[in-house]
């Protein structure tokens, strides 16, 4: 019997109808759907292709073992989830095997700081997988705001929220366009990255991004945390005639 | 009779399934079509969404009026430029104004360095304007190269190959995962730069992402030049478990 494909599948945003042709087609014909979740959640990702998934197909939900209880820098953080990513490559490399597909569902584009990679990269070389990119939060964002994010030959930097005040304000200050993701809780160590840049009035806040709870705010406006699906933009400015 | 709506649509990197399924109905549906081309020629825009646009739709190709005869720091450049979007406009808004919708077909993302940011300026405020955000060609670009783009939390720089070799050289060493577009007849100053930050041997180049042509080599074995479509990226390498 020759071996199944693993589809890792970019979803677009959020928004059902910005999700590729491609996506949409794998995604309604899946015979067996995987998709990481919090324990007792229904997963963001899963809850993106309501109603698209076929009432015989097996579900595959892969639940993180940490979620917050354990800090980052901790060596058990790391160990726990090889573990977990280990397990779950074993679940779908037995599927594959046996001949069938599985599509693995992805926020935005998989290879975009996405949670995928960490299968992907131990999945490489067993068995086929393919990658459907998707359209990425940001562009969803930038979107929102009304306003082209880039211009004749702005440089445009991504920054998560996790780094450093210092690393954050360095590069804050050196760019035209900017994109800060994974804010929530770093919210403050954001803002006061973006006064010592001299550039929080330039800042536009996009919640939840083409959801239904989609908002955008200036920067200034916003207030002690943001939810996870939160993004910072900054629009260029370059030359234009 | 009430105003009808442009709709600023993104294509995606170039290949018809990895359209949005939202550009796609809209594409298949729309009695108008307008996008950019130089004279002469089908338009790569058009040419991507062969086969999708009804026989009865009108088109409104929108030619450029310079290629590269005035060179871009001439001040006719910019005047033939503005002058050429200004008479655009007025054909578009005299279709809106009639009731009449127009799907404007966008490469890529349409508010990432795109050319209907200049019409989108334009036309703000005077028409209802709706943009749908499309696959960028980097995202295509980097699955191409069947490895994870940022992890953890890398930073990301895009750079445009138009920019100064310094600029360039610069930026590409404080970056951990970069892309570098409009490289095309750039190619050999991206090089001197990328050969002063120390990172040529990490660097990728992909052309013709996610279209027919797709090829993705080390850039070190890149010749003189480039082809228009053609996307430099290094890969970050981020914390990962
Ligand atoms: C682990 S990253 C995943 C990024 C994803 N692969 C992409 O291509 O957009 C999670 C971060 O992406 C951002 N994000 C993704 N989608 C978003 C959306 N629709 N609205 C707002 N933020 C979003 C948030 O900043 C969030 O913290
Ligand atoms: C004017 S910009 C348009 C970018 C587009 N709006 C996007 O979202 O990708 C043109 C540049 O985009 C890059 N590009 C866009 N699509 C591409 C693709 N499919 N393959 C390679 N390069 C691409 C090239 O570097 C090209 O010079």
């Amino acid at each position: 019997m020759s071996q199944g494909t693993i589809y890792g599948v970019g979803l677009g945003p959020g928004s059902q109808d910005l999700m590729s042709v491609r996506a949409d087609r794998l995604i309604r014909q899946a015979s067996h759907i995987a998709y990481f979740r919090k324990k007792g959640r229904t997963g963001h990702a899963r809850s993106i292709v309501e109603g698209m998934v076929a009432p015989d197909a097996v579900e595959l939900p892969m639940e993180y073992p940490v979620t917050t209880e354990i800090p980052f820098d901790d060596p058990r953080y790391n160990a726990l989830l090889a573990d977990f990513y280990a397990a779950s490559v074993a679940r779908l490399t037995e599927i594959i095997d046996a001949g069938g597909d599985v599509v693995v569902l992805c926020e935005g584009d998989p290879f975009f700081y996405g949670s995928f990679m960490h299968l992907y990269t131990r999945l490489k070389g067993r068995v086929p997988v393919s990658v459907v990119p998707g359209i990425t939060g940001m562009s969803a964002a930038w979107t929102a705001t009304g306003q082209p994010v880039t211009w004749g030959d702005d440089i445009m930097t991504v920054l998560m929220g996790t780094l450093p005040e210092e690393t954050l304000a360095e590069h804050m200050m050196k760019t035209d366009a900017l994109v800060v993701m994974k804010i929530g809780r770093n919210l403050d160590k954001v803002r006061r990255a973006l006064t010592r840049a001299g550039r929080e009035k330039e800042s536009w806040l996009i919640e939840y991004a083409a959801m239904p709870q989609e908002r955008v705010l200036p920067f200034s406006e916003a207030g002690d945390s943001a939810p996870y699906f939160s993004i910072l933009v900054i629009h260029g400015n370059g030359r234009r005639p």
